[in-house]
């Protein structure tokens, strides 16, 4: 458990409940602007004048890349850019190494690139080759309720819960989506009772994932509204969520609220050994899981859901016909040989001990933890959560939680905003404000490169 | 232009106009009910009485199938199924061939399987390997304004356009989608004013796409609602969607609505030269493609939109981002490798004139609308819609209209509904209803492997 988020410091009241009495939209076109403010400083004002923030001294022209996109008059031309995304603010950073060392550090994302050296060590296991040919129809098996799942990836998904023993699959529908992020929507979708007169309250306990909020209002559905904190919700008809470990902080939780109407869905995108220990295979209603977070192939788009009840599955099911009628097949039958690769590297002969993934990222985190504990210790202006050892029924020991993003708290005098603090120093990371908790807290990603991660501590172990 | 189209019968004005004052969701939720009547008089009953309809008859055990679904219990267990959805009511036949002579022909669905004989006759040309290190980050290109479309892709997307001259994409932005539907649900979300008192009208000439009213309703989105027919379209604030060639009927479309206010989305789909001539390069402000009815690729659930506008590009890009994160970078990789095949089958030295999707396509589409023509002719009983043939710049000759689908119309004394008549015969084609025309009328795929096609040619002229 992450000793912070019990004393997190609640938002501001009036957002939950302003937008369960029907603000929620214009909250979150604020809460958009706000953000949009942010960027604009971020990328609009230095071009303007290239020394009008820290970023304008950057010598790496980072800021000049950072005002600019592709034109559509060709695909060579540039001109200026300003994102305008709640979940993601692309900027000429994102995704890229650091060019020097007082290059821009871009960790506002958790995009899992720390994967690729292991895949590239992995030789030709993860390798797929797809003919001219294949996969043309629809359709993938009509034998499925979800006819538009791969068979081969449903088995793998099911050896692969099994292997690791965090989530009980086999009395489960699997249902496939285009990343966890459709699957979440779908999920809201299948639970809200298609003739409710009033849209159902979702909510989150603070902090919450930062996307929770936009994903739920931006269609202004008459089926489902974003309400805010779970621990402020009046009623009982009410969807919650519950990330587990939680986006941002980590920590393992369970349904703070537990009204009979109540409907919980369980995000457990993290729930993997090489983040926390395996303390019990999950048994919930529904279940969300994501390739990018298991295995680091984001780029996919993938996820899958566990879903107990028929019904609720069908209704999953129509709603990616609708959104997308089906997902990837491509994504599907590389997800499937990915995961493949990953329990033959636990289940068949491998002697070195290499091929296995989850050691890898156990690792990984480990020694990234480690560094990112001894710089806030030498900085000595920031506080970590800390989390208890349990044992691993998948490691088989007991071990640590190693989270994919750091919750960094600025405990500096007079810093109120973490985030435009970090800034100032090249360091981007997102604010704590977008997961309904205090500006002095960020959350960092764990899963970049080697080469930025380590930019990033030895940066931080030099901010006082 | 498709004679039909001009005398087409218009639906009961009450469903457009009833939409129009907040009844659109009872209404596709009734739409919604009377096609499970029709799924489970297809599925259910036989299961209870093998004899009750005649499915019942069938020998291949086709009702046996449609009556299963894998259990979640295991992977191979099977339970009954019927399906609600709309757009794909799937069942055991579809997407598979006809195990006997007197089998299920179903084509209900544009599985476009025809085009699997030409990609085996491409050799490897339109493999794809893709490592297992590659395309783990969520970002593609950062300096694109749609940062998660793959460069590759992109670059093929406007080499096709020149190569085939139907749409001017180098004064436009691409933007990629999980499919063209999430790119017209996109869209939607970026012509639709976020602070808007009432949702906008949908609107589209009937007949039209028969998964417009429920892919723009689904959510019940405070910003658009389904209105119906756009020939009934009272006010000025809208958005009409314009299909050409048009799914069901293959006519080619202007809008029909002009207002200052309103706006237009052109789903373009269909406009390639083996399915119509290619009469000039389009330029519209926003236009929607698929590599599905294109290169036959529809399990990559991969579309692509041309948009002139940068603030609607904006908001386009917006909605993929909260609503998917972003599209398969895998599915983009192969998509660009397939586009870059056909290209070089064009534009590279090709001796044997092999390797040319558009003169596969032609050929095979010319064939199979004679062999249907003929069956019609020989029953007595149907009718077509008949086109004027005209100058394609692409074939650079004079060349016929073959539409995807055929818009077919039971003449039939005493048939009030094609499709229950064409069922009885086990034949499974969309009703005419769905489009918002006559159920004197059905939608049937062209689109299917040659056995399937030849089965159902054959079948219909023996129908009196």
């Amino acid at each position: 458990m992450a000793k912070t988020s019990k004393k997190m410091p609640r938002r501001n009241r009036s957002s939950p409940q302003g937008s369960l009495v029907g603000l929620g939209w214009e909250l979150l076109v604020f809460g958009s602007f706000a953000l949009n403010l942010v960027a604009i400083a971020l990328f609009a004002l230095p071009s303007l004048d290239r020394s009008g923030t820290p970023l304008g001294l950057d010598s790496e022209g980072s800021v000049a890349e950072a005002a600019l996109v592709a034109s559509p008059h060709s695909e060579g031309q540039k001109e200026e850019m300003v994102s305008e995304e709640e979940e993601i603010s692309v900027s000429s950073t994102s995704g890229s190494l650091p060019a020097s060392k007082d290059a821009v550090i871009n960790l506002d994302h958790g995009d899992p690139t720390m994967y690729e050296s292991f895949w590239k060590g992995m030789g030709n296991r993860g390798d797929i080759t797809i003919a001219g040919w294949q996969a043309i129809s629809y359709f993938s098996d009509v034998t499925n309720l979800c006819w538009f799942l791969e068979p081969e990836f449903d088995h793998e998904i099911r050896r692969l819960h099994r292997l690791v023993g965090n989530a009980i699959a086999d009395n489960h529908f699997v249902i496939v989506g285009t990343g966890s992020t459709q699957l979440f929507q779908a999920a809201l979708y299948a639970l809200s009772p298609p003739d409710t007169p009033e849209p159902l309250s979702v909510v989150s306990a603070v902090p919450y994932y930062s996307s929770y909020p936009a994903v739920t209002d931006y269609l202004r559905s008459g089926l489902y509204r974003w309400a805010g904190d779970a621990s402020a919700c009046k009623g009982n008809a009410y969807i919650e969520l519950v990330c587990s470990p939680n986006n941002p902080d980590g920590s393992i939780r369970e349904a703070v609220l537990n009204s009979e109407n109540g409907m919980t869905i369980y995000d457990l995108a993290y729930y993997w050994p090489q983040y926390t220990p395996i303390t019990r295979a999950e048994d919930y209603d529904i279940m969300l899981f994501t390739v990018s977070k298991t295995t680091g192939h984001a780029g996919s788009r993938v996820g899958w859901a566990l879903v107990r009840n028929k019904d609720v599955a069908k209704r999953m099911i129509k709603f990616i016909e609708l959104n997308s009628i089906g997902v990837s097949k491509d994504s599907q039958l590389r997800a499937a040989k990915i995961f493949k690769a990953i329990s033959d590297g636990y289940e068949l002969p491998n002697p070195e001990n290499k091929y296995k993934l989850f050691n890898f990222g156990r690792q990984h985190m480990s020694m990234r933890w480690k560094k990112l504990r001894e710089a806030v210790k030498v900085s000595g202006i920031f506080s970590l959560p800390e989390f208890q050892p349990s044992h691993c029924k998948f490691a088989r020991e007991r071990t640590e939680t190693y989270p994919a993003f750091a919750w960094l708290k600025c405990e500096k005098e007079g810093v109120e905003d973490c985030e435009s603090f970090l800034r100032s120093h090249k360091i981007l990371s997102r604010n704590g404000k977008h997961f309904g908790a205090d500006r002095k807290y960020v959350r960092i990603s764990m899963l970049d490169r080697d080469h930025t991660f380590d930019l990033f501590v030895e940066r931080l172990s030099s901010l006082t």
